[in-house]
């Protein structure tokens, strides 16, 4: 590697202003949303304006053999954009335009440093929607999620984040571009290198273009029950059936009781006084209000306290408070936050399991589930930058608990830093060699995102 | 590479009755459904019955560097799956059991030789519904589907076969198996190694066992038109402003002049007598009659004759028509089948420069499209085994016009060997040595598949 000094000064000489060393950006460019903090500040920050200054910097970065960290708004829940000492941090933030809308194609062509929430906003003046809808989508970017496969709240009707990429650009680790995928809704040439971008969370190359599918706004009513139950287990099973019974809901989120007590202490309100646990479904489309009435029943057969609304602002009330999930963890000390992904059918079995670890370990686990989908996002908390021991080992319990039930690791957040532990217990060696092997193909000197995702070797 | 005699014994050693030298087996091998044939047969097919027979198989041929052809019911249309001297076939046709169904879950794992009609048969006595449907689903393979990535009529509305592909077993080069994805929604841990098989070709592995997503039946009317143009612009006219207008059809399928006539002289019908071009629009779901009667109405205003059915039998026998399209091909001749996409809005333009490909190269190109997705399968026509030079001529001018579009060389059936000349004009080089890099980690000794989808080394 090259004395970081000549690496500082090259990219000065190209790049001239986006080249950042302001000591607290570099701090920033430590932690994210998790918590998680690397040992250590950065070299630089390069806020790249355009195509261009991403493959200049790549350029320098193959040259002198520097690691480089792809960063958007550093809402990442598993560390996958920590950055530290020697290394480059790109930032596609200030990539934030939206290139084309096409409506009769319905596709949009976005940079990957666009908000999540200020496309929707865009595309919502012409009565259309980008799919992919993470918790955090006023903070997070479109490159943030194509880069952790993000999904969000209405991934069970609406597809998952890999779904909606049709086509993307992507600058090498060399600093040469590729263009994958196409703007049609079909297309086999080749080996699908857009998915596999999917969900990459920088190691392959960095997407500074993408092509995206949007739809047109659901019309007619959009019906929202709220409901409360006893535990956490019979909220569980109220939302296996529903699903079971054919309803699709758009949305359909669980809260705990640890959780809303969390929640209420930060707006103020009393939901835990009405139950142990919350369960939120919203149902939408021509069948809008038959779905509500089939789920509405379901829910009261299992114990299920529950109102129903189709007025709008109150809907959009209710999810607003499981979109308050994760500040109101924050505010509780540093978080691990899990992000296991289970068959639907195998959500009350995974609460259970979740019960069994609390008890067994000691610890409190507030959790929060898209029940639609069968993902759980069970929070430990802790206080300091390091995550004591006995943490790992319960996230540990509960990581096996939900692999042996047919699930992942990982739905929506990513390995990062915080999960690469358990790689390998969930792909097998075999499948990590190849996975190592695709890597190198794409980039030989490894300084794409060093130490992320996977283990580093023995 | 090892003697092919020494090869042959070892499979009959260790695979017994499995192994198929039947000169009429070998004959069937060096073809698929394009009529194109490879130059001879090949050494031996191993009919495999269990995932310990497919590794057996690749345990021999990584020992004696002995090439591998995956191949399922044989209806491939790119020549993806021909064998041809000292190659083993490897079939999976006989390893056609549904493993599972599980109708809470909504996902069933099946094994690769299951048709695509007899899986949907079984799944309908439940219900339920596989959505990948392609035009040949009573002679094709689910493994198939994976392999290319076919499509078929449904794609617009619900998704391409990536989308319904969750987790896969797949036996390697070596004979070591690995289990890629999850039976969840969604999940995310490592680089998507499920999306990379799915429309891989028989390049990276042998996929033995597939988790799947399926569907509840829809309910209610399926309403069904039926239309014809004066010509198959204008249709493809009508069909943009369909999508354009919001509607969304299961089915939108547009045949030219040449198509009707060849499909009449099969069936015996006089489609072509009503008209120059028909297109076919089916809806479903509970918006089905108001979206058929929006559809309608574009249909007319944009000059087609029009009429509407709600009756499911005669709804069926409108599609069977356009099933009937390959066999009606078959008897003409040898066909180079293209299969190119184009975004929806690019449907007239790509009809258009179909006609001056005709005028230019003297030839004469029958024509059908999956208008609701942007695919056109245009068919060249010839006699004997090779293809002609002025037919790979107005191939090529087709194709470059499918690519200036924003188009793609193929929407579902894959590159096989009839469109590997053109893999780099669409990819790039950068690419595609990227492709060949990721091929060369699956398969470090080049056995799998030889010669398919990439252009040979010059």
């Amino acid at each position: 590697m090259t004395d970081p000094a000549a690496v500082l000064e090259a990219l000065r000489l190209e790049l001239g202003d986006a080249v950042v060393t302001d000591p607290a950006r570099l701090e920033a460019a430590r932690g994210d949303k998790s918590g998680h903090r690397s040992d250590a500040p950065p070299l630089a920050i390069v806020d790249a304006r355009s195509i261009e200054d991403v493959q200049a910097t790549m350029r320098i970065a193959t040259r002198t053999r520097t690691p480089v960290v792809t960063r958007g708004a550093g809402t990442g829940l598993a560390g996958a954009a920590l950055a530290t000492t020697g290394e480059i941090v790109l930032s596609t933030l200030a990539m934030d335009r939206v290139i084309e809308i096409d409506e009769d194609d319905l596709l949009a062509v976005v940079q990957p440093g666009i908000l999540n929430g200020r496309f929707n906003d865009l595309l919502g003046e012409r009565g259309l929607w980008f799919a992919p809808d993470p918790a955090s989508r006023a903070i997070s970017t479109v490159g943030g999620n194509i880069a952790t496969g993000a999904g969000g709240l209405l991934c069970a009707k609406y597809g998952v984040t890999r779904d909606a990429v049709l086509g993307l650009t992507v600058v090498l680790s060399d600093g040469r571009v590729i263009r994958t995928g196409h703007r049609s809704v079909k297309g086999v040439t080749g080996l699908d290198l857009t998915a596999l971008m999917v969900g990459s969370e920088g190691l392959l190359g960095i997407v500074v273009e993408a092509i995206v599918r949007i739809r047109r706004r659901i019309e007619g009513t959009v019906a929202t029950i709220a409901s409360y139950f006893p535990d956490a287990a019979s909220a569980a099973r109220a939302a296996s059936a529903v699903s079971a019974a054919g309803v699709q809901p758009a949305v359909m989120e669980l809260m705990d009781a640890r959780s809303l007590a969390a929640v209420d202490a930060l707006l103020g309100t009393t939901m835990g006084a009405a139950g142990a646990a919350h369960l939120v479904v919203q149902t939408d489309g021509p069948a809008a209000a038959s779905e509500a009435s089939s789920a509405l029943a379901i829910i009261e057969s299992f114990g299920g306290t529950a109102e129903l609304t189709t007025d709008p602002a109150e809907g959009e009330r209710l999810l607003a408070v499981r979109r308050a999930m994760h500040p109101a963890m924050e505010r509780l000390g540093t978080t691990l936050i899990e992000d296991v992904s289970v068959p639907r059918s195998a959500l009350p079995a995974m609460f259970a399991a979740i019960a069994d670890v609390e008890r067994r370990f000691g610890v409190t686990i507030p959790t929060v589930a898209h029940a639609g989908d069968g993902n759980l996002h069970p929070n430990f908390i802790f206080d300091g930058d390091v995550v004591p021991d006995h943490i790992w080992e319960a996230a540990d319990a509960l990581f096996t608990a939900a692999l042996a039930l047919g699930g992942t690791l990982t739905g929506e957040h990513g390995i990062g830093i915080l999960k690469r532990r358990w790689l390998q217990d969930e792909l097998g060696a075999d499948q990590v060699d190849l996975q190592r092997g695709i890597k190198a193909v794409f980039d030989p000197l490894g300084i794409l995102n060093p130490g992320k995702v996977f283990p580093p070797a023995e």
